[in-house]
């Protein structure tokens, strides 16, 4: 029986239309990648266990892909049947108990990338004695996991980053805020906002009120506030313990508003005893006064003190990015400075700092406000009719010339009825249809036919080629 | 403690000058698949396992990686623990029997792709309602397979396929051969051969030497010709129960040589009886009679009958492309036509015909051959070096605005020593670096230096814009 075909949950098939749109975000991502002096590496699909294990938390190691080790993979845990077997030996198998992650980790060494920052610094530390520092590399690739999948959720999905490793010079935050702007405004997308914050502020924030050891649910608290409000987000503060002194302290943060200076301004009377608090103040401002001297052509730059993404390894700018106001979307880019992630590979003191961009949902936003080109849907612009192999046969020629001229030309294949032809040309979009008879034939001409108005021209190769170039 | 970083075997990093020679075969490739018609589908890096198993041989089952399901998967399968518990009640893990298949199918039920020809079956039958037929699509992406490594054989490697469905016409044959030299001899990789074969000359001669159940058999015998010599082949066609009789029928076989007629003559010959093998005959002849009419740039067709490979699946034509005479590498493309791959997913009746480009494979040639273009490794033109915030600032806007001229420009992130950030300069093979000190500041010029003359300039920023572009 034939089976009936699909693919898993969570991924995608992409039409040639759809490869094109993605193709020309990803080649407006990487031109300004590589105008900023990022250069591409890649990395393998899967890599060992230990490497990705333990590195994106609990929830994290769940949604990792892991790889069956070939061959007779049940071979090597023996050790783990005979528990099975003691705790099942009165037959009662729902009482069988046994540590799932203790034998994934026997029957499988491999998982798929999670994503390309744990794989980054992996191959930094790696390659450190081939890499001539501050290394800035990007790195466009797909990564999984099995989360559940939801409308704009994939198990496979593409990430977009550049990053720079090894100089804690906060130039670099200015940079990344220029980039953001230059590949959104090379993709049209105007009106995005580049939302910032500093991880040193939140730990300022928390110093002050008291909540050190809170920070997390502190940081999780404030982040809902465009959602949920102010009284809400005081409510769970509460009822996470930290104390109401400490959240009349935040007053002022609830009423943060207007341009950079005048929240610095607040942010400032609030974190006036915290020195981590203020250092965090000042790389804002060092960030916000370059920019302003060097100008953003499309974007806006804006502090946002509930910004808390990733807080698990950022430890300075905090970045992310928002579409133009007026469409719903979640964030469509996102990055920070973390200080040291290849730590865990054995390489300490690395500062990084880095972004990403949100290729699906630059997708749906370009779709949304219709800011495609309308030439990326360029393919093949004319199709030889198929009268019979002696015709056909000089058409090849004229396709194979034309082709080493750069147009895009094809034969149809059969000799089939001219209709059927015809209809294959409209439903493909071919802009031409070139036609070649005895007439033709006789006379070295053919007859080029311009589908959208139905004009026929007979014509030499020469204004042929002219005409299609 | 820090783990020592690695990556699985058969794996690999590609640092960014790889990156960059990949991406310029890559977009070789790509560019003459749109000239000849062909458009991109990209397919999900796993599919359920239903889809691969069963279509690569019992081998292929084998090198197929198995994606461990989520969460507790053995929940599902405690019938089998059921059977290791019977059989080891006495403790005797030794003994402990089990069908590994059966258990991989319960807690595995998605796979690494193993290559892009059966999920592109898969994408036709799925998606057949969307799709115009003739439909020609390329694919360029990853396939994994559980391979032991070897050199220049890989556990992820990037495929390059073109196919088209839905036609029995050989103009298809035609173009394939001419898309081989026309990619080849973009790639500046002139001479390689084109070798061509047809399974049903294959079936003929089997035919005529009554060993049509032996066809497997005797094309692996008969495809060693190269490697072991006339004398081992007729041996191993001996003791796989070749009659003596048939294998004299062969004789003309072992000693085809000189141009494609005189080859056909030969064969012809042997084939007289046979209607199959003289079909296989008449599409060589067509296919021979084409090219010569066209003609090819740089590539050369020749007739190959030991040529016997993907035998399980090809029909038709039979392609394969070796290296020009004296770079020592298998085959570097292949491909051929196959009747009826989409029927497995329940669509019969669609013909295809396919080609493949061997990524890796052509790399290497061209490494050896030193045909990548030096332009290849065009990375940052500029480097500014940082004398301190002021200085650093003007240099800043200065790259701004050269990167939105296109020049790839970069500010060294931090004030270091100036021998530091020259050295910087040197090791990334930067070609200019831009001095911005207190004379250039109060003149509001900037001097460029030549890296390699060690030239220098004092510049108002058009004439810096003009050196660079």
């Amino acid at each position: 029986m034939a089976q009936k075909p699909s693919i898993p949950k969570g991924t995608r098939d992409f039409n040639a239309l759809e490869v094109a749109k993605r193709s020309y975000i990803m080649n407006i991502i990487k031109e300004q990648f590589e105008l900023y002096g990022f250069q591409p590496i890649e990395t393998p699909s899967f890599e060992n266990s230990d490497t990705l294990m333990g590195k994106y938390g609990d929830e994290g190691d769940r949604l990792i892909f892991k790889i069956l080790n070939s061959g007779d993979y049940l071979k090597k845990i023996k050790d783990e049947f005979s528990t099975f077997v003691k705790t099942s030996v009165d037959g009662d198998l729902d009482k069988l108990t046994y540590d799932i992650n203790s034998i994934t980790k026997q029957i499988s060494e491999k998982a798929l990338r999670y994503d390309l920052t744990v794989p980054f610094a992996r191959y930094v530390v790696q390659h450190q004695n081939e890499i001539e520092f501050p290394f800035k590399r990007y790195q466009i690739q797909p990564v999984w996991r099995a989360d559940r999948p939801q409308k704009g959720r994939f198990r496979e999905f593409y990430q977009c980053d550049a990053d720079v490793v090894g100089s804690t010079s906060l130039f670099q935050e200015v940079e990344f805020v220029q980039l953001y702007d230059a590949v959104f405004t090379a993709l049209d997308l105007k009106g995005v906002t580049i939302k910032i914050n500093n991880r040193k502020i939140l730990s300022g924030i928390a110093e002050v009120i008291g909540a050190q050891d809170k920070l997390i649910d502190f940081t999780v608290a404030l982040d809902k506030l465009d959602k949920i409000g102010e009284e809400k987000v005081k409510a769970e503060m509460r009822s996470k313990g930290i104390s109401e002194e400490g959240i009349s302290k935040l007053q002022p943060l609830f009423s943060l508003e207007g341009e950079f200076g005048t929240q610095v301004k607040s942010l400032k009377s609030i974190l006036n005893t915290s020195k981590i608090g203020l250092n965090g103040i000042e790389e804002l401002e060092f960030i916000d006064a370059s920019i302003s001297k060097l100008g953003l052509k499309t974007a806006k730059l804006q502090l946002d003190v509930t910004l808390a993404r990733g807080l698990n390894y950022y430890t300075g700018a905090i970045f992310e990015v928002a579409a133009p106001v007026g469409v719903k979307m979640g964030s469509i880019g996102g990055g920070g400075r973390y200080d040291d992630l290849t730590s865990i590979f054995g390489k300490p003191d690395t500062s990084g700092v880095g972004i990403s961009f949100g290729l699906d949902r630059i997708y749906l936003v370009l779709e949304e406000l219709n800011l495609f080109p309308k030439t990326i849907t360029d393919a093949t612009k004319v199709l030889f009719i198929n009268f019979g192999y002696k015709e056909a046969m000089t058409c090849l020629q004229a396709v194979t010339k034309l082709r080493q001229q750069g147009v895009k030309a094809e034969l149809y294949p059969d000799c089939a009825k001219m209709k059927k032809q015809m209809t294959h040309a409209n439903r493909r979009n071919i802009p031409y249809v070139v036609l070649v008879g005895e007439k033709e034939l006789n006379s070295g001409t053919y007859t080029l036919k311009n589908m959208q108005t139905g004009e026929q021209q007979q014509l030499k190769f020469e204004d042929l080629l002219a005409v299609l170039k």
